[in-house]
């Protein structure tokens, strides 16, 4: 079909003029569109009258008028002065993009890789429940464009909850609601390198997260070590730096919290250096055996800024986070958010306020608190069964462990090989940091497990998969 | 109370022991925390024994020994060698914030600025219904941490949508999820920047909006003219810009829809310099007397970011919009996204591929435009009855127009201001453009005003307000 008028050659119309009749345009449309765009008609093909296409494929007149209009108004087609339609040149195809689409096939081995919590205790109903109560009542304008700080109302049930779980200082007008911990530092790198700063500190070992997020805002992190305590305060004063990443509740992943007098001396340096402790609560909401350790915010709101979210107690999926944001920094961080999305959904906002206010939450909470619990004790138990002579530290809080393997059962890299090859993952703590961070070379196996996403069934036998490995 | 000892002086915590004793405990350590920061309990003060406290508050010793614990693990108390508890000297006072939580005050005012859609019109029932829907069938694994790209049911939902609306090649592939047009130009702002771009092209007159968000990146813009068949390529080419932003199809504010042949010659510019044309098509859901305009886009996907959401047809507040993207760009864009919020939020995706594939949007998207077309002709109306002369043009899609006012009203200045007095807000026309480009000096009143918002009785109230002024 090259240029050729009439009869058979346009037969490729047919099916869309078969169409019923209130989409038959449309159809005739799009097919034209795309018989232009996949080059079956090349550009400079002369089309046939719009009488003499109507009667090949039995439609109107009109349509295929239409048609044509519409094309030579998009620019699909041009029109000769006088007479004639022709097909234009402006049309470029799109370069074929690699389909991936598939869902990701989930296999039946056991992922002891941390990071996770379980999906399957989303509260579905209560959610569901929440979300209808707040559609029937929510004012239409909080429909429109939203405040780039985040909703009122969920600021205020926020600040309430934090203030009362977490023991920071928690004031509406400070609190910030983000896509979550991820974007919360990816904004503080934009407002901290707008203002010249070229690094930052991060705990060694710690989260790689960071480091990628920081970068896309021009930021270098540089891993700092630990000491018994917490961040070690004398390489942290050596380094130059004036802002640094924590996470002091409960260190990520070697599970300490930090001692008082650290973090004393930790916002003594900041206060020393005019800069800013980011404390990271990533699990401050889980702790298991005494009251969770206050977040480090409270103690100076003006030096420290807080970070965390619902993704370890609700699902990463809502992508709803908060920052507690230092006056001196409070004007640019929202600009910057302004910027980057104009602020978060407003109706998922809505929705978690009113699941905050009414109780959900904390009911919530519990209820993971309860969950991960057991699976720490299936963890424990297991290890021990099977692996004895394992050392579990980090135990007291959070989402995973840290077990250190005697060298005896496998060497590291052997074990998680094997580990794989039983459909076991695993996660060493060297990947986590330096070499001189993640523990002497004295054969034993550091491993980070995390255990929340897992049932204890699970756990158990993926313990008892690795023992058989 | 500055480091009395005994007695009465420790009546402040008496509150926080009367609750009841599932949280008593909790409550002391607030309280005490809180005295700490208010500067109550200044720095060195030392506390009674626990013994002594507890004797005098009526408690066990037991809760306030967990209390000055769970404090000195906090940093807000310190225990000295062998006996005593001092309060420590980390803590720091918040900064005052300014208190603006209030919501602002709607008045009885008419508003005719454009730019928002009716929040009234948004589908409560059928977006809860949806909402219940998706969550009780959603996969677990759909709730932990998205794509960034977004949910793939979603971008095959909106790629059909697109193609069939829009007219568009929208390969879900090349479709991403964002946050809406403003999180589409940031994305992009800092993906043209890490190339080395510097600026970019807008139309003038043009939306104000994304001068802020290229600025975000770093980007400058550079207003450039239109004529009657759309952006000029005079001026354009001149520029020596590679990378422009356009609304083809219903130019914002001016309203006209770019020839063909205009179309044609843009994309050979941007075939010609290796450039870019993103196009906004902010309203392109909306069109009343013919089918809409195709997008740009379909013409060549490869020179064509396309940018979209549904802020007009749904809200704002939703925070969901999406591109398509050249394969050339994509790889850097998904990676922007994934720093800048890891993807939008799963749930949200999720009832919007529901409502779309069910049909809903469809409904919505004919509802919206019988309402809007019925305000536009209110206001057509209006204008003809109060302000005969008046020219209004770009009144064939859209939600808002242009009003060519005779200066024998009022010169624009004033008419602007005793709008304001009689409660009328208006923008002109200047405001959206520099002065060659928002219409010659020949003392007519230029308006872009917004309908889409407003109730036709609204509308007809507003215009009568203006002719009382």
């Amino acid at each position: 079909m090259t240029g050729e008028r009439g009869g058979g050659t346009w037969e490729l119309l047919l099916p869309a003029v078969a169409a019923p009749p209130r989409r038959r345009g449309r159809m005739l449309q799009s097919a034209l569109r795309d018989a232009v765009r996949s080059g079956r008609l090349a550009a400079g093909t002369r089309l046939p009258s719009s009488r003499e296409l109507a009667a090949d494929l039995g439609v109107s007149r009109g349509l295929v008028t239409e048609a044509y209009e519409q094309l030579t108004a998009e620019g699909y087609l041009r029109s000769g002065r006088g007479a004639g339609t022709w097909v234009g040149d402006a049309v470029r195809q799109a370069t074929p993009a690699t389909r991936d689409l598939a869902p990701r096939a989930v296999g039946a081995g056991v992922d002891f890789r941390p990071g996770s919590p379980d999906l399957s205790l989303f509260p579905r109903t209560a959610w569901a429940a929440a979300h209808k109560a707040v559609l029937s009542r929510l004012p239409h304008l909080a429909l429109g464009y939203p405040d780039p700080r985040g909703l009122p109302e969920l600021r205020t049930a926020l600040a309430a909850l934090l203030t009362r779980r977490r023991g920071v200082v928690a004031d509406p007008e400070r609190l910030v609601v983000c896509s979550g911990v991820a974007q919360a530092m990816t904004l503080l790198g934009f407002v901290l390198g707008a203002r010249g700063l070229r690094a930052l500190g991060v705990e060694d070992p710690g989260a790689p997260e960071p480091t990628a997020l920081f970068a896309s805002a021009g930021l270098r992190t540089v891993p700092l070590p630990l000491d018994a305590e917490g961040l070690a305060v004398g390489p942290l004063t050596a380094s130059g730096l004036r802002v640094v990443v924590t996470t002091p509740a409960h260190q990520f992943p070697s599970g300490i919290a930090y001692s008082a007098r650290r973090r004393a001396e930790l916002l003594g340096w900041a206060r020393a250096v005019d800069g800013y402790l980011i404390e990271d609560d990533y699990d401050g909401d889980f702790r298991y055996d005494r009251s969770p350790v206050g977040a480090l915010q409270g103690l100076d709101p003006e030096r420290v800024v807080y970070t965390g979210s619902v993704s370890k107690s609700l699902a990463p999926g809502l992508r709803l986070g908060w920052m507690l944001v230092p006056e001196s920094l409070a004007g640019e961080v929202v600009e910057r958010k302004r910027t980057m999305d104009l602020g978060n959904p407003s109706l998922d906002q809505a929705v978690l306020a009113h699941f905050v206010t009414s109780g959900g939450y904390d009911r919530q909470l519990r209820r993971c608190g309860r969950a991960y619990r057991e699976r720490r004790d299936a963890l424990i138990d297991a290890l021990e069964e099977h692996f004895p002579g394992t050392e579990v530290s980090g135990i007291a809080a959070g989402l995973h462990v840290i077990a250190r393997v005697p060298g005896r059962y496998a060497a590291g890299g052997v074990l998680v090989k094997r580990a794989a090859a039983a459909g076991v993952t695993l996660r060493p703590l060297a990947d986590y940091g330096t070499a001189t961070a993640t523990g002497p070379d004295d054969g034993d196996v550091r491993l980070v497990l995390g255990y929340a996403h897992l049932t204890p069934s699970d756990i158990a036998r993926g313990v008892g998969l690795l023992a058989g490995a």
